[in-house]
């Protein structure tokens, strides 16, 4: 069933379409009266709706009924990924809210190709944060991720996070294999203890540099290798997201 | 390094570059004499070479050492795809290649919007058969996967399987968050008594129908969830493949 997030902290019983849903639940999907849709709130609510009404510019819907479904990772995930080049911040974006992350964040790495002037830089995280929230109502999440850039490494908040990786293919390539698996064996404990997020960085397609490492280690990142084949750029963080939703979320 | 698949069971000492290679590897990297690149052959070795003469339509490189790294998953991965639209069989191929499928193979399915024409096929195949190779060069495998289509479900041969699952959503909103978990768990166990593959089955966009279902359980395929999230036809196998790696390589 299609769902919306709308901006509302609930769903009025008797809900008028606001423009966005009216556009694409009226005049994209030709949806009509008798025809259900849900809404998410900004509480994480789903509310599932049916079509009373639909005249040429406005639409109304009674509310079914009001769920509150557990689809979220139990930890707040933050994928910090070295800003790759042409369309590969989007398709990490779509991917990384289809596995959970509640935050992606892109900055200008040493090896980074592609570089954002911070003139376009509004323009780029609006188009981004438009395909999370189409990600997020696709594959029925409550919250959308937030998405940011930081012109560079250093000013990501690392203070913020307890639990702190770079996926680092010379780890991987030394025979690193114990972080990740580590670190995952030891969540589900971590967050009972309190810790309810974790930074994961990335570097580009060209990787990241030992200077980069170096920072990244002082800032309590520990180097985990992702397995014995070199993932690209935006497969990384797919993988460590999956890896997550395993360990946390099945069993 | 650039790495290359050779069709020879071992390099020689005294290699002349091959046709591909050469135009790779002298015409779009121009590599200079002194430089080096990788061979791999059909043994799963991995020669370093070291260019030695190049002239206009030939080149020569000699063998520095040969390796034999272990990157392959320890069980043969068998991702069958329902068949989706546009290009994603083709990043379907290039990911599951990087996160080391074995084999992948696509079948018309009930929900398929694409349908692949019998006369297409052959050259359908050459193509995702070179997006594989060029995946498995980039990830540094040592064996290409290999890919296949089958017209209907029932001409997947499931009696050649030991473990087999279907990715099912339904499976997934009813809660379902055993099954993959505990076949993570069991297959070291099941590798070591012999199971020495996995077959995974995936719907297309629109999911699997119920029919399907039933017949991939006649099969001997456990419905699995992956998740809480809804996951896109692309997004699924590449979940699994990640889960794999995580319980068979890493710790």
């Amino acid at each position: 069933m299609q769902r919306y997030f709308i901006q509302q902290t609930s769903v009025p019983q008797d809900y008028q379409l606001e423009p966005e849903v009216f556009k694409h639940a009226i005049r994209v999907l030709r949806l009509k009266v008798g025809d259900h849709f849900e809404l998410t709130d900004q509480q994480q609510q789903v509310a599932e709706m049916e079509l009373v009404e639909i005249n040429a510019s406005q639409a109304r819907a009674k509310r079914l009924k009001t769920t509150r479904p557990q689809v979220e990772l139990p930890i707040a995930v933050t994928i910090a990924c070295g800003l790759s080049k042409n369309a590969k911040p989007e398709i990490i974006v779509q991917k990384a809210t289809e596995l959970g992350a509640a935050r992606i964040v892109f900055f200008n790495s040493a090896y980074s190709i592609a570089q954002w002037q911070a003139g376009k830089v509004p323009k780029k995280l609006q188009r981004l944060q438009k395909i999370a929230q189409a990600a997020a109502e696709q594959s029925h999440r409550t919250q959308i991720p937030t998405i940011d850039f930081y012109p560079q490494l250093a000013a990501v908040p690392f203070a913020d996070y307890n639990v702190k990786l770079v996926a680092y293919e010379e780890a991987a390539k030394q025979g690193e294999k114990q972080t990740l698996y580590q670190v995952a064996q030891k969540l589900q404990q971590l967050i009972e203890l309190g810790s309810n997020n974790l930074l994961a960085v990335f570097g580009p397609e060209g990787g990241i540099s030992a200077a980069e490492i170096d920072f990244l280690q002082q800032q309590g990142c520990q180097p985990a290798g992702l397995g014995p084949r070199i993932l690209r750029a935006e497969t990384a963080p797919w993988y460590l997201l999956s890896v997550l939703s395993f360990v946390l979320e099945l069993g």
